[in-house]
């Protein structure tokens, strides 16, 4: 198995990852996490939160619906262009992202040019394809109360009750500067940052958590003066590179800045870096900064007739403000801090396998257990400082299953640092042993300074 | 104005709830979250969070996909009968749901007892019905590579792609189940707990926050053996009372019982109490508690083809779980809060408003205001302390907008408990002026002691 295979076990042997209506035989592109991979995602998007929004003064949350006004994505240009090149086999009717299946050609594709790079139908390995369409990733729905029978005769009508999924939370900031700026009144430069779901229809999704229908954003779009957007674009370098390396324990050695050249950036664009990652199946995106000048607020300012100017509020200044957007997509996290966490190694001459995660992210922080199972003084002892800690800490569990050795295997896998262990001297003495999740060395320690 | 209506505005004015994509008209059925909304969501979400799931041993978290596999639906019961009676003025084109501006008829209503208890249109005055018809509230879309113009004039195609937005956390849950029993190894009774979105395309939004299209639930399916289920029920209910009224402060006189009658409850229910809240408008639903029985493991069971029975570690007695529900939307609890909160009252001679928010909701728990802005001295000094209170903690804000008697009226109006103010003798003797936002009474007290 390849290490992502072997992560991918893990994350449903331990109750981190499932696939998405697993019971039911899936649906593509989703995953839903389990008790221990809710905690850890959790963890991630709480410690993000309290990163870049509670210890900061400059930048405040909002929580905006899914659902928006469709016009928002007419504005962002996202009805128009947020497509993919999709293909389908006339043989066997399989369908393809065009420049996925082509080599070396971009999304923007033609028949032409994908037939003469990519001739063969990878399912069924004939040669007759139908011409490239564009294919919209966004999600639409209809809003309202009208029925499927009304519209079916009715274009118009279905027309004017669509809306989207959000394939961005990056939108619903924007749309609500207006009235953040109007209500609270922040100085530039300020952030607005959002978490939460965002949709994009995948023609194949893939790479486990990486390329999937319905993932979970954290985003900023961080206001500046016109003039200042290369320092806080440089600000906010630095601040993405603390919060991967220091807060949730990335390797810096395994992230790689990528600065997108002119040709390759978004048209709004004037300066984008990815941040990959070395992914164990490859190097791919882990992140985005992009400085994205006034385009999205200059673009719901002409769709809404509403003034997006800032007022200066020393200068009486006037403008449009610009933007620095760094985004993250919660997953994609997920899966770096899992990947480098996954270790495989040995103690005391046997293979284990062991998340080494860090220790603000660990789902739990200790388990407390008792040396056997099958000896009441030794589980009541045990619950007894279980109990204890439970009333200080949130983050402690109870593991009395199987074996020691079992135990201490299931909690390095699910990444628990410290295991405290109560035996026969912990009856006489008031200590207990500290095993270290890393190390597998075990300390003596008194339960009073646990 | 009505009191809910003063509310509204102060959301508006503070920065707590605008209306969804406001800055393009609106979208009906829709809010967003602003920067001190954010805050107190946070608060309450994870509130609940910490009582249900970290705080008990027996409660884990799950977090799955909005978009399901649509035998999801089916196997619930929501694709057949989760649906509102729709009628049509045919004079005006105007649209109702029948059974709400019928008086006194249940929600499964016909034509005839529809025309015979209301026969004039609230919007043009005519009498010319159309049928009533059934509109399923679920928000449908296609998932998958498939354009608009291939489902045209193929609806097989289009009902083969079509998937839902769930219109519960609850099924999410429910699908994850035997997933977690198998990896977890969770003794009865355990529960699985999810906080998400949840999506109804109600024909009339109303009532503000309180009848939307997009909502946040936070819903428990509890897993309890059969025999056990009303001593279980019993636990949860008073589990509910505790976390509403001591948790969150909601006042207990204002919250009410309601015992719904076996003709009343969802068929699948042999027990559901509806706990109903004193809202400004009047009394509606809080939350919902239910015995759900066998009915959803059931469903799965049947629909998958897989078993969802659990094995009893002691008995080795298999069976399948029956299922307490408590289940809780968000904006329900957070208007409960807010109408709790909102007071007007009068402080030396003038009127104010004032949230009295529970310190652990309130967005900001402490502001640091200098006396006067122009004074350096003074500003240096205040943000001195507030530089010290952020080093530990958050929830702190900073003040120097107009004068101090408008700062408390701002911090009264976003519910913040106590004002600390630096003025002239703080640069002698290091003590500030810290003011209650419930009393307006003020202390001197050392800034050491703060």
């Amino acid at each position: 198995m390849s290490k992502l295979e072997d992560i991918v076990s893990l994350c449903k042997r331990r109750g981190f990852i499932f696939p998405g209506s697993d019971v039911y035989g899936g649906m593509a592109g989703t995953w839903d996490f389990g008790p221990l991979g809710t905690m850890l995602k959790k963890n991630l998007m709480d410690a993000w939160w309290n990163y870049f929004v509670e210890k900061r003064d400059d930048i405040y949350g909002v929580d905006a619906a899914i659902i928006m006004n469709p016009k928002t994505w007419v504005a962002s240009g996202h009805v128009a262009t947020f497509a993919d090149p999709l293909v389908e086999c006339k043989e066997c009717k399989s369908r393809f992202r065009a420049d996925k299946i082509a080599d070396g050609i971009s999304e923007s594709v033609t028949t032409d040019e994908f037939i003469a790079t990519h001739t063969k139908c990878p399912v069924c390995g004939k040669e007759n394809w139908g011409p490239i369409r564009k294919f919209n990733m966004m999600f639409s729905t209809h809003v309202g109360a009208v029925l499927p029978e009304d519209t079916q005769d009715n274009p118009e009508l279905a027309a004017k009750n669509v809306a989207y999924l959000r394939p961005e939370t990056a939108q619903g900031i924007f749309t609500n500067y207006k009235n953040v700026i109007d209500t609270i009144y922040p100085s530039l430069p300020f952030g607005l940052a959002q978490q939460g779901k965002a949709f994009r229809n995948e023609i194949s999704p893939r790479d486990f958590i990486l390329r999937d229908r319905e993932c979970s954003q954290m985003e900023i779009e961080y206001f500046v003066a016109p003039a200042t957007w290369e320092e806080n674009f440089e600000k906010m370098r630095a601040a993405q590179h603390d919060f991967l390396e220091n807060i949730i324990g990335l390797n810096p050695n395994h992230i790689h800045e990528l600065e997108v050249s002119a040709a390759d950036r978004a048209h709004y664009s004037k300066r984008t870096i990815d941040f990959m990652f070395d992914y164990p199946n490859g190097e791919e995106e882990l992140m985005g900064l992009a400085y994205r000048t006034d385009f999205d607020l200059t673009n719901i300012e002409r769709e809404s007739g509403k003034s997006m100017a800032y007022r200066d509020k020393i200068t009486g200044e006037t403008f449009i403000p610009h933007v620095i957007e760094p985004s993250i997509g919660v997953e994609r996290i997920f899966l770096a801090v899992l990947s480098t966490a996954y270790t495989e190694d040995e103690v005391d001459g046997s293979a284990r396998i062991v998340l080494k995660l860090p220790s603000n992210l660990a789902p739990y922080k200790f388990c407390v257990s008792p040396l056997l199972k099958n000896k009441p003084e030794l589980v009541a002892k045990a619950r007894a400082v279980y109990d204890q800690l439970r009333q200080k800490y949130t983050f402690v569990t109870w593991d009395d299953s199987g074996n020691i050795g079992k135990r201490y295997r299931k909690q390095d896998e699910i990444g628990t640092p410290k295991c405290i262990v109560i035996d026969f001297d912990t009856l006489t003495d008031d200590t207990v042993t500290v095993r270290d999740r890393d190390t597998a060395e075990q300390v003596r320690i008194k339960i009073a300074d646990l």
